[in-house]
């Protein structure tokens, strides 16, 4: 009764605008709800919602663009060390850009998983790093053989592991260590595809060093790698 | 002038369909054509559409549910061989798909590209097969570590290897041999991810026998393996 009157800080436009299209996604759908129907329940024009997003997915995804800008200018501003490690690197800004909010992200996750709509316009998203990612390999692997289909497998296998340690975490409500998730995951790819000295925490690279490996036949490929990644981190 | 009358073959229902859409789409766009739009140019009505294809992405994709059905079914039939070996030739159906009808395929590879919405289904479809092979690779590898993340990271590599060869045949005009591109393709990742035994070309699989690889640090690690397959290939 004797509270004092503090000013109440209005959340900004922005996440109003993300906080009504939100609710109205769940209620009736996302093909159902128009940019009319957001404004509307967020009492502000229909000028102030394209000032903010050019469309409606853009409410759900509002930061993709610039992370996508990010990655360009990363991958533009990349020197010359092992090609996979840098486009490892790339897909960390996605995650870190989940990893931000993760109240957001968990609660888009779910809202992604139920409106068809909404994974398709994901789905275009993560193909558009994906191309990016390729688009950078295929620079650096320039005359060697079959360069652009090294560069759109391990592309594709970024993505998959980037997002295989990404929806860990979300179905674990943001709970726990994002970076460790993800980077557990890109490792994956990291020890078939990338340059052995490219690990973080791996050996740098010694031109006068060499390894031998010895494995049956039968054992799996990547089991093989497996056996030298380790034997270089004894190293 | 004197030629004989012969009976006109009439093409069937689905292709007149088929094309009427496909004229549409390349006239005023996918997302500006209707279903009354494509009933009305190929004169028919609007059940006999529905008949045949159960929305308007489906006339320009008419045959990946039954691939889908196809490869799930090829998947549920497979034996304990190698696993990366089994999704690699449940791709190689969707390649089949393809290659049965050149023409077609190539005047909708170029149709795609000019229609986002195309696009975007075809992000979609192509997620359905990478999502079947995953779940098949899951479940060979329960009780491996990392078994999803193998199987996730695994299905992307193979769809997107297989991608690679098929619009490199595409691109093409639809000349050349559709199949030896996709193996060639799909071979870069059954190199990393698949057991030694698994290639078609490739010894049979001896416990008995070792491999011994001396390779500089610094080397990739993908090239480190082409150098395990060709000594395997050379024994």
């Amino acid at each position: 009764m004797t509270e004092a009157r503090r000013p109440v800080k209005k959340p900004p436009m922005r996440e109003v605008l993300a906080e009504a299209a939100f609710q109205l996604f769940l209620e009736r759908g996302f093909e159902r709800t128009t940019v009319d129907d957001i404004v509307a329940r967020a009492g502000v024009g229909r000028r102030s919602f394209f000032r903010y997003f050019p469309s409606k997915e853009d409410v759900v995804f509002p930061d993709h663009e610039r992370c996508l800008a990010d990655m360009t200018a990363l991958l533009e501003a990349a020197d010359e060390g092992d090609p996979v490690s840098t486009v490892c690197d790339a897909a960390r800004l996605v995650l870190r850009m989940y990893a931000a909010n993760p109240e957001f992200s968990v609660q888009r996750y779910h809202l992604t998983r139920e409106v068809p709509g909404l994974r398709t316009y994901e789905l275009s998203v993560v193909r558009r790093y994906e191309r990016t990612m390729a688009e950078y390999l295929r620079g650096r692997y320039v005359g060697t053989p079959d360069g652009p289909l090294h560069a759109e497998v391990i592309a594709a296998a970024v993505v998959a592991a980037h997002n295989n340690g990404l929806r860990s975490w979300l179905r674990s409500g943001g709970e726990g260590d994002a970076e460790a998730a993800v980077d557990h995951a890109l490792g994956v790819v990291q020890e078939v595809w990338g340059a052995k000295a490219a690990g973080a925490a791996g050996p740098t690279a010694d031109d006068d060093e060499v390894v031998v490996v010895v494995a049956s036949k039968s054992t799996p490929m990547w089991r093989v790698v497996q056996r030298i990644e380790s034997a270089l981190a004894e190293d």
